[in-house]
């Protein structure tokens, strides 16, 4: 099985290609350039590396959302493109799982904590459970847009030692370190932001159970409303 | 806190960029294609994509063996080259400890396994104890070449939970599924192979400590002999 992943949903771009145990190629990108400017030639480059012929992917992943609006419609746009060339069906990846799958294996909670502006973030709280030779990634508390300091205290009520990664960790670090009553560690560099090959990876746990859509039916999930439409109801 | 990583010690040829808490680029490849063909070219272009001014670089961080003669040779020959010619100190990430780094924030043991040939493997076991706000990795079993049954062996004494990575895994899955008494899991494509943001990431850990090497000092540990040695020997 061979699947794609790309992951625009925030300040990173990152494209990747899983084919069953092994990433085959991913190139991440981390700067100011948008994802319009980096995401295609990103994977045109990574294509020619490893000689890729697309018609073999079996899928392509793509981090559904929440997220940038603009980076999700990059993201988005990209793959129903590539799903509908290439007639092959797309698999929608929640970014939140997608950055929580950064700490397979561990037995912590994970928070993955993305920065939505005015002390919210995009959160969801999750686990590992075991299953079979690996884990499965189980929700605890699912995907919402939050007040920070909402979330760190139903953390606090959950009792659990929990790991903080995404974006917003640097943005609410003071209210992290001030309201946070639990054990908790911040993600390292490597592992605490949006990867294509977990996008890719958890993907093809998905694929394989059938949890695919047709390019032309997928959406990005925005969680809330854009800033525009916020101002034209109000 | 700016570092280059550079991994080819096995059949992944990666290079990364890790900026303090941040990963800024990551090019990831696991092809046929020789490293001497793929490590220079994929740095040229991540460093033009983010526009890097190597000159702003703390220290280049290379996984320092054990490994593929060949790949750590032309790792170490890379990391030389630039250390010599941009003034900057080497920072030696023992290739096991960077594989390992893979699954921070674990609880369990981590067994990271790399195939060595005739039922070896290049192995040692690890587990991370919390730091701060972070997990610090640590040796419970030191780096060496060791037969594979004996590791499994090694591993039941210990009598704790275990995850084993690395592509030894696909190579001796059998013998591991056979031998392992202890609760096991194999990691995921995300996370089974040498990363350069995971040496990145590591190294920028060392780096901070002191843990340096001058370019000219710096040799890759192969942990045993190459063929040709030993032959001459025998």
């Amino acid at each position: 099985m061979k699947i794609l992943g790309l992951d625009s949903s925030g300040l990173v771009a990152g494209v990747a290609v899983v084919e069953d145990d092994v990433l085959l190629a991913e190139y991440t990108t981390d700067y100011k350039k948008t994802h319009s400017q980096t995401l295609l030639p990103m994977l045109e480059e990574l294509r020619g590396m490893i000689e890729l012929d697309m018609n073999t992917l079996d899928a392509i992943a793509v981090a559904s959302g929440p997220g940038s609006f603009t980076g999700l419609r990059i993201g988005s746009a990209t793959a129903k493109g590539l799903g509908l060339a290439l007639k092959k069906p797309l698999v929608e990846v929640p970014t939140l799982e997608g950055l929580a799958y950064n700490l397979w294996g561990t037995s912590k909670l994970v928070c993955p904590l993305m920065d939505a502006r005015r002390n919210q973030v995009y959160t969801a709280a999750y686990e590992f459970v075991p299953e079979g030779e690996s884990f499965r990634l189980r929700s605890v508390i699912s995907q919402m847009p939050e007040d920070i300091a909402e979330m760190l205290k139903k953390l606090n009520e959950l009792g659990r030692e929990v790991i903080f990664l995404g974006d917003g960790v640097p943005v609410y670090l003071e209210l992290i370190r001030k309201l946070t009553k639990v054990p908790y560690s911040l993600a390292p560099a490597h592992a605490n932001r949006q990867r294509a090959a977990c996008i890719a990876a958890l993907g093809a746990v998905y694929f394989a159970e059938g949890r695919t859509v047709a390019a032309a039916d997928h959406r990005p999930e925005y969680l809330r409303k854009s800033q525009a439409e916020r101002e034209e109801e109000s």
